[in-house]
C-alpha cells in the first residue's frame, strides 16, 4: 500500500517510515525539516519503497500537489509543533503547525479521495484534570496549553470531515514519548545540562510532575496493529504504558545510567514545569488493552532503556 | 463600559447592540459585512455611544489596530460562517470565518489585556447523540459539520487562552436562533418559497427534523444576565427553551399565519436536510436554569413570533 507520512522526518515519524517499509508499504514522507531532521531518513534514501518531500503541510497547494502527484491510500499525520514549552510564548506556531496542517491535510484527503487516516493526538486534550483517571468518555475536555487546544481542534475536524467524506479515521492521544531521535523534553534536557555540568541539576517545578512515558517502538507497534483496522468513522485510543514517572526519578535514572553520584537537584518550584503544562495524568487503559495491544515497556523501563540509548549513541558520534 | 462586539452587523450582533446601548455600555462593532448588512446597524449611527468597522476579524494586523485605537474592556465575538448549509461544500469557510476569527480574536485580548469574553457556540458542537438530553458533561464530542468542528476547536482555543492569559470567558451553545433580522434558515426559505408559489413547498429531508428555535429577544437577555458573572475560566451553558419544533410544523405555522391552506407538502426524503445537518437534538437545560435564567418564549412560540414579525416586516416595505 502506498502512504503518506506527513512530519516523516520527525521523531516518531522517521520511526512510523521504518516500521511501514518494514511491513511491505510504499513511504512518501513530507516534512518542512523545522523539527525534523534529514539525519532520522539518510539510512532510506537508496531504498526504492521510500521518496522524500521536503515540504511543509502548512501550505496546502504544494501539499495539494504532492497528493496528486502520490495518490497515496493511507495518511499518517504527524505534522505538529512538538515542542509544548516552545509555543507556550507564541500560539501563532499552534495555529499554523499544528491546526492548519490538519486543516490542509484533510482537505487533500476529501480532494484525492484518500479514505484513511491516522492521527497523532495527546494527552494535552484532556486538560488538567487532576487526580481524574481518563478514559476515552471523560467529558468536558478543557486543554489548558495552545498545543492541547490545537490537537482538539484537530481532532474536531477529524471527526467532521470523517463523517462528510466517509474517512475511516484512527486517533491515538499520545502520553509522553521517548526513544532514539528524541529532540526535546525533560530526558532530552537532563542529558545536556548533566553533560555540561555534571554536579548540579535545574529541575523546572517541584519535579513531582508525574507522567507515562512510552517507548517508541512500543507506539509504532501499536500503529501497526491498528492501522487496518476497518471501523467507520474515527476511533480514539488512550496510548499509554504501566506506571508513570515522575521528574526527580527521571534524574535519579539518568544520574545511575551516568555514573553520577551527589548530583544537587535545584528545583525552581511550583507545580507544573511551566504553565500550560499538566503536572500529572494518569490514563485509563482498558480500552485499548480490550482491543488486544499492551505496552512491552513499563513507564519506568522506557525511560531506563532512552537514556541508555541517547547515552550508548552519543558515545558512538 | 466599552464592549466590542465583533459580527456586530449580523443577525445575532445587531440585536446585542441594540441591548448593550440600552444597557448603558460603549460599543465598538466590527463587521465585514459578508453576512450582516449595515440596515442591521443604521438606526445606531447617530448614537454617539456606538461605532461601527467594516472589517474582517480573519485579518489579524487590522484587528489589532481596533483593539489598540479602542482598548475595550469585553469582547463578544458573533463572527463566525453562519451559514452552515454554504460551508458543507466548503469547509475553507469555516477554517477562515470561524476558526481563525476566534483564534485572532484571542490573541488580540492577550496583547491588549482584554479579560472578558462572550464566545457564540452552537449545539453542533455534540454532533450526532441522536436521543441522548444533550447537557453540557455529554462526553465525545463529535461534530459531523464542518461549522460543529470549527465550534468545537473555537472553544479549545477558548479554554488554552482563558487558562494562560487568566480571561474570564462565556460560552453560549446556541440552539436554532430566529427572529426579526434573520438572513437564512428554514423560516427564512419558507417564507420566501411560499411567497413566489403559494400552492406548493419544497421540504429538505422527510420533514421530522425536530429541534429548539429560540427567540432573539430570549438569547440577548440571557447574554446580558450573565455578562457580569466574575467566574474565572470558561463557564459554558446550554442555552434552550422549552420544547421544540420539526420542520412539518414550522410550514404549518408559516402557512396558517399567510392564510394560505391546500399547499402541497413536496418532502425530497431523507432524514437530515442536508449533509452533516443533525436532524434532530434535545438539550437538557438544568444548568442554566438554576444559574436562574429562563426562555420566555417555547420553541412553537418562538417560530410563530418570527413569522409574524417578518411577515409584517415585509408587508411595512
Amino acid at each position: 500500500m502506498k502512504t503518506l507520512v506527513i512530519g516523516g522526518a520527525g521523531f516518531i515519524g522517521s520511526h512510523l517510515n521504518d516500521a511501514l517499509l518494514k511491513e511491505g508499504h510504499k513511504v512518501v514522507s513530507v516534512d518542512n525539516l523545522s523539527l525534523g531532521s534529514e539525519i532520522n531518513i539518510r539510512h532510506l534514501v537508496s531504498n526504492s519503497n521510500f521518496s522524500f518531500y521536503q515540504q511543509d503541510a502548512a501550505d496546502i497547494n504544494k501539499l495539494s500537489d504532492i497528493f496528486e502527484k502520490e495518490q497515496p491510500e493511507y495518511v499518517f499525520h504527524l505534522a505538529a509543533n512538538s515542542d509544548i514549552q516552545a509555543s507556550a510564548k507564541n500560539p501563532e506556531v499552534e495555529y499554523r503547525n499544528t491546526y492548519t496542517t490538519t486543516f490542509n491535510i484533510l482537505s487533500c484527503m476529501g480532494k484525492y479521495n484518500v479514505k484513511k487516516l491516522f492521527f497523532s493526538s495527546t494527552s494535552a486534550v484532556y486538560g488538567d484534570k487532576k487526580d481524574i483517571i481518563l478514559d476515552e468518555n471523560t467529558p468536558n475536555l478543557s486543554p489548558i496549553s495552545y498545543y492541547g487546544a490545537a490537537k482538539l481542534g484537530s481532532e474536531a475536524l477529524i471527526s467532521a470531515f470523517s463523517y462528510m467524506n466517509d474517512f475511516s479515521s484512527l486517533v491515538f492521544r499520545f502520553p509522553n514519548v521517548i526513544g532514539p531521535r528524541l529532540t526535546h523534553g525533560v530526558i532530552y534536557d537532563f542529558i545536556h545540562k548533566l553533560q555540561s555540568n555534571p554536579s548540579e541539576l535545574k529541575i523546572l517545578g517541584d519535579g513531582k510532575q508525574t507522567k507515562p512515558y512510552i517507548y517508541i517502538a512500543d507506539l509504532i507497534q501499536a500503529i501497526i496493529q491498528f492501522m487496518d483496522i476497518d471501523d467507520a468513522g474515527v476511533s480514539i485510543y488512550n496510548l499509554g504504558v504501566e506506571g508513570n514517572t515522575c521528574v526527580t526519578r527521571i534524574a535519579d535514572i539518568l544520574c545511575e545510567e551516568m555514573g553520577l553520584t551527589n548530583v544537587t537537584y535545584d528545583f525552581t518550584g511550583g507545580k507544573g514545569g511551566w504553565k500550560g503544562d499538566v503536572p500529572k495524568f494518569y490514563y485509563c487503559l482498558d480500552k485499548i488493552h480490550s482491543a488486544g495491544w499492551i505496552a512491552r515497556y513499563t513507564s519506568d523501563e522506557a525511560v531506563r532503556k532512552t537514556i541508555i540509548e541517547i547515552l550508548n549513541n552519543r558515545k558512538c558520534n
